[in-house]
């Protein structure tokens, strides 16, 4: 039986880990959760999965949810409650699920609690990467990943000797806007841009794929779980999002996992691992149905937030953590209607060309780093 | 330094072999070979690798051999001296590169001489999987696949539980004649048979490819190596043989092999596995110049072969003997222009329906039945 904490209830993967723990209640066990406003829908998973112990991003929300639940759970709110959460100490893993650098913080006290993570929440290590492995190293923490490709590129890794990796080859479906020019996203609408072509999924990684910086931040939180060099990390265009990653070795041989677009297979694999468990009633992938598998080269002009990515990775120090800020509030301005869909590539340009870096920054200067990009932005909205 | 005895030096793979070994003098050292009638190769080779045992097929070319060698190796011939090649005691592995079941003995020598057995003569695990697969496992030997589809199932199982295996799924090209309806098979030549889309290899097993029965040997020996049922193998059309093989898991995960067409990867991987050596001026797999790979279900109809070799490995015993016994002496027929292509099934078929199936053959049965059918098929030229 595997005890499981969970940060980000509510959102698309925390829907789908509790998906994945309500069809194996013999292998695992909810203790903990976090959500955000959500209160119907946490009420609900609370009566659901009985954990021990609940926490909502509000503290007004922790009344309200009681009336629901009762005494089921200690309720918890706001920071402190998601760091209880992401300790709680009988918890074998963390999935953290939450969106966005918020998720930097629990992440760090997980790791110095001693908890494996299930890494959802790409933006904790693309804000902060160095010092997340870091302390992962130092506490003996296992960081699993859970992104469909990470995923892809652990399981290919298996058996193999990490030294032997050549190249890791991340796909990209293209997003939404896979077939416009740069020309033809002036002027698309937020709906247009949440019309992802292959996953359904939450709406900051929708526009994240759009724009591609979703791949963009891949490539860094890549760089960070295999230790990978950034030349070593190529993306590759191709639509289908079947292989969802490869890895080219050294020998020229090139290992890689398809699926079809199901969450629930990279989640309970990031909680079975090294293991897998059946999954008897998931669609089985079969190539015939598909009948072609397209590939193309990135084009890196089109795509701008990717060579963004690229650069930041590169330069390393506080630049990730600009970029990922910058796109968090740019990404919600355009969800909110108050930029356009180029306008977020601008704003994180002219983020990146402000900031004045710092080479090896501790956490109080990342957080800082974080705080003035997203005051930056906010500014300029 | 891995010592290497390699039986069937000229032939395609045995070749090829040698240009693995080549290219890592380190890493590989050739003990001793074995050959068919090419004296001016096997004498070059000699001069090459300066084996201490060499073998060829015939006594009459011993004395030839000499004269081009001299003194550097001990020169054996026939039966004997590729037992004696097989199980050279100086030898860590032996590279089994014959064609045709005339493998199977000194297979079984080497295994009970104790080595491991890097193996690309399928024929002698559809001919003996039982017999081959039991000693195996009694005298602690590895089998170890050279053919590019099971070296991909080998690796895709890399650090996995084969347990968890739910499906193997075996791609095929479709050979030579994969675009041609099964009226258009009539009165098709040697040489077109001869002209397949994407592998450079020997004459039999590219005519096995043309008629599928090198597909359906694959799934008799991927039943073997891999201990799977027969309604756990699938085969998937796949033109461009980009993806080897893959390995369908029991949480829906589908793990993939993919390379060029070069034979020396799965030979090579043999030869260091579980380690990975460095290519480093193979040609790497780049998927964006591929454009798309293609995907399509086997037709069990427009492939007989298929067909004859599913129901032969279900019906165990004699019957996969026969199948292959069978194949072989068809296809030298066709390479010879004693029948029509579409003979070759035919001379299956009628061998299979005139044999009297023997379920738990020992090894005096199998050669029995193997002969017998090679006879019966030859009266029928």
């Amino acid at each position: 039986m595997k005890k499981i904490s969970l940060l980000g209830s509510t959102g698309s993967i925390g829907t789908q880990t509790l998906d994945v723990i309500r069809s194996n209640p013999d292998y695992f066990k909810l203790v903990a959760l976090s959500a955000g406003s959500n209160i119907e829908l946490v009420s609900k998973q609370v009566r659901e999965f009985k954990p021990a112990l609940v926490s909502v991003k509000r503290d007004e929300d922790v009344e309200k949810l009681k009336q629901e639940i009762g005494d089921v759970a200690i309720i918890l709110s706001g920071e402190e409650g998601l760091m209880e959460v992401a300790c709680h100490e009988d918890a074998h893993v963390l999935v953290n699920a939450v969106i966005g650098s918020v998720g930097l913080k629990p992440t760090l006290a997980a790791i110095k609690a001693g908890r494996d993570i299930a890494i959802a929440n790409k933006e904790t290590l693309v804000t902060a990467g160095h010092i997340v492995t870091t302390e992962a190293n130092r506490h003996g923490v296992s960081l699993i990943p859970v992104d469909s490709e990470h995923s892809a590129i652990f399981q290919a890794l298996n058996g193999e000797d990490a030294s032997s990796i050549d190249r890791l080859i991340i796909t990209a479906s293209g997003g939404s806007f896979r077939d416009r020019t740069r020309e033809e996203l002036k002027g698309v609408t937020v709906k247009e841009a949440l019309a992802h072509p292959n996953w359904s999924m939450g709406s900051k990684i929708t526009i994240d794929s759009a724009t591609m910086m979703n791949k963009g931040l891949e490539v860094i939180e890549a760089h960070w779980l295999f230790n990978i060099a950034y030349d070593q990390i190529d993306v590759l265009m191709h639509r289908e999002s079947i292989i969802h990653s490869m890895i080219e070795f050294s020998d020229r041989s090139v290992m890689a996992q398809l699926g079809t677009a199901d969450m629930r297979l990279p989640i309970q694999y990031a909680l079975t691992y090294p293991k897998r468990l059946a999954r008897e009633t998931a669609d089985r992938l079969n190539l015939w149905e598909m009948e072609k598998l397209h590939f193309g080269k990135l084009d890196m002009e089109r795509y701008r937030c990717m060579k963004f990515a690229y650069d930041a990775g590169r330069e390393a120090g506080t630049v990730p953590t600009v970029l990922n800020a910058a796109n968090e509030i740019a990404v919600a301005a355009f969800l909110n209607n108050q930029i356009s869909f180029l306008q977020i590539e601008d704003l994180i340009e002219a983020s990146l060309n402000q900031h004045e870096r710092i080479a090896d920054p501790n956490l109080e200067e990342i957080l800082h780093a974080d705080e003035q990009t997203r005051r930056f932005v906010q500014a300029k909205l």
